[in-house]
């Protein structure tokens, strides 16, 4: 199997973008990539997106993408594993460039979200949860995170106040990255007297709704080194998944897709939790962050708010995560977060991460969630 | 790179499904491709999809078919490129093991169409095409292809009649296939007689809008001799692109994206067209098998109708297609056609086709378009 390497990175601000159409949002993230990596043409496209169908009712979205970004008659197809579509397709990436059918493709995430009002976006998220048996009794995609973190809270005796350290910290990291959506830092008091969306998650508990997009370039890490002064090596990818719906789990507190996906990560890469310089972590919601480090090994069961409240997830801490804004702060264009974790990865692993630089980090992890922890991809560089 | 073999194949019938949900429409193709290969759990599972957004409010649906057909855990993802969905998760399949990251994997491509009224499918159909330069103006799917049509006519001076014997080869060759959606046998005045749908396509030039399902499982081609009593080869995979807007083409009598992935599917498997011995291809509507015969080196330009007056596409002909009823008469359920045209293509090279075999059937060719030829991927299976 060929060792897969990361040479090119580009992304797009995240926030309201309503003046640029989705494939104008994906070119400009590309684009920047390819000239990043010093590639004019690569042999294929993958693109992570879960919405376009019924936000901007476009479908064929790689192919239509490939073309707006200079690149016609190149392969191209769309991953779609919800609110994970971008890490889908970079899994697939790296299966082409891996299996040697390929030797330079591009990856791109891709989501916007804001064009239409909000209810429109959280009606399109929903399709994420089960439609027969959650959807269907009006749930949305929020009141279900919502019963997660009530549970935790009761099952471990945690108060609210305990998730205060993730928007902090998110928030912290926001300020010094330019294509962050909100660059505020906040204090414990403005999670605490936040408004409530779905009890107990709070405004400063979810991710906001975001147009967004970025993109990697992948080759053989044989040839990354004659490409790029700094290539990043994957070196580990991996999917796991649970049931789709909440009730379907003997356990809803343990998130079984990331607890496989990260120890198939693990092995492959050769490390351990141990190792892991920095964590790029799905922050959808505080409750999932925590639930998260939980699986993934950082944490003992019922204790991944202490975590934040020891302050072990900043810049300097024992496990900084989300370390450019993460989903809550950075922002969170569904189907483009897996690739906006990767490209900050490699920022970290590059030592381009300015202020938010991780010192010496060697080992970066990502890990996208779909839906309720239904999907779980991971990955891990080296760099 | 791993060789890939096909050791399992699964199918529903295709139809009006009511009272069939997706997630089982999937899991029974699924569980009947594991049965036929023996195998219980696969490594993962890729799902080739366009519409289950917008017609079944569900997304993430490769993980939730995953859990539905006795596989929760496992790696799973969705690919999507319009009409040609199920063969994009053929070919992530494909690279899957190819990369040797992977043993057996399956990839099952479904679609379920009919549960709404078929405005609504009409709508989410036209999601294939470009939302902002074509959809914008109000044009259908198959009023594009009916513009296509008429610049053939008027290009190529081809009549009306010449496009009858695709419909009238699809229906006799579905009159045998128990799992085609229509069973009865057409002839040139039943094509003739037929109501317009988008003149000059009329009711016998369109594919209709159905349910269904259909699965592979793949391995590598040194395990697949120990698995089944004969394996299938897949001695070339791929995929190119063109414009998805039909006005963006400098020829659009031309199917650029089908040419290239053709063109590399010969060279990948080292034969030519003569070599073929049926060729599954995606005929959507009665231009589009025009289009693909001529791209694909079957016919020179302006003669692909000349194939089917000449009886060259029948079962005994110089290259059968549609062997098994084909989009037009086994029915087109978007994402699954991929996976029915290889599914078709096993059972021929196995000698399994029954009353529709391909006598000495060696090497057979899948083609499956997404949009109007904006996307292309093409399969050379040999067995």
């Amino acid at each position: 199997m060929t060792s897969v390497s990361v040479i090119g990175i580009g992304q797009t601000p995240v926030g309201e973008q309503w003046d640029v159409s989705i494939r104008d949002l994906a070119a400009r993230a590309i684009i920047a990539a390819l000239k990043d990596a010093g590639i004019e043409r690569p042999d294929a496209l993958y693109v992570g997106n879960m919405l376009s169908g019924p936000l901007a009712a476009q479908e064929q979205l790689a192919t239509l993408i490939a073309d707006w970004s200079g690149l016609r008659g190149i392969e191209a197809l769309k991953a779609e594993a919800a609110c994970a579509s971008g890490a889908a397709a970079l899994r697939v990436g790296y299966m082409a460039v891996a299996s040697g059918l390929h030797d330079v493709v591009v990856v791109c995430g891709v989501e916007k979200m804001t064009d239409l009002d909000g209810d429109e976006a959280t009606i399109a998220l929903m399709t994420a949860a089960d439609a027969d048996y959650e959807a269907i009794h009006g749930t949305t995609f929020i009141s279900l995170n919502a019963m997660l973190m009530r549970r935790y809270m009761e099952e471990y005796k945690v108060p609210y106040e305990a998730f205060a350290g993730f928007p902090v910290n998110s928030h912290a990291n926001a300020v010094h990255n330019p294509n962050a959506m909100f660059r505020q830092a906040i204090d414990r008091d403005t999670f605490l007297n936040a408004r409530m969306i779905a009890d107990p998650i709070n405004l400063f508990d979810s991710a906001p709704i975001s147009d967004g997009a970025a993109a990697l370039v992948l080759c053989s890490t044989e040839r990354a080194r004659e490409l790029h002064r700094h290539p990043v090596r994957i070196a580990a990818s991996s999917i796991a998944t649970d049931s789709v719906a909440l009730h379907d789990r003997r356990d809803p507190l343990f998130l079984s897709a990331v607890y496989s996906s990260a120890m198939k990560a693990y092995q492959q890469a050769g490390i351990g939790p141990e190792d892991i310089d920095l964590f790029e972590l799905h922050d959808a919601f505080s409750i999932i962050s925590t639930l998260s480090l939980e699986a993934s090994g950082f944490a003992a069961r019922g204790q991944g708010t202490r975590l934040a409240v020891e302050g072990e997830i900043g810049l300097q801490g024992r496990i900084p995560i989300a370390t450019m804004g993460g989903l809550k702060a950075r922002g969170h264009p569904v189907g483009a977060t897996g690739i906006y974790q990767a490209v900050e990865a490699v920022l970290q692993l590059r030592g381009e991460a300015g202020k938010n630089q991780v010192q010496g980090a060697h080992w970066a992890m990502t890990q996208n969630v779909g839906g309720v922890g239904g999907t779980a991809i991971t990955h891990i560089f080296e760099g």
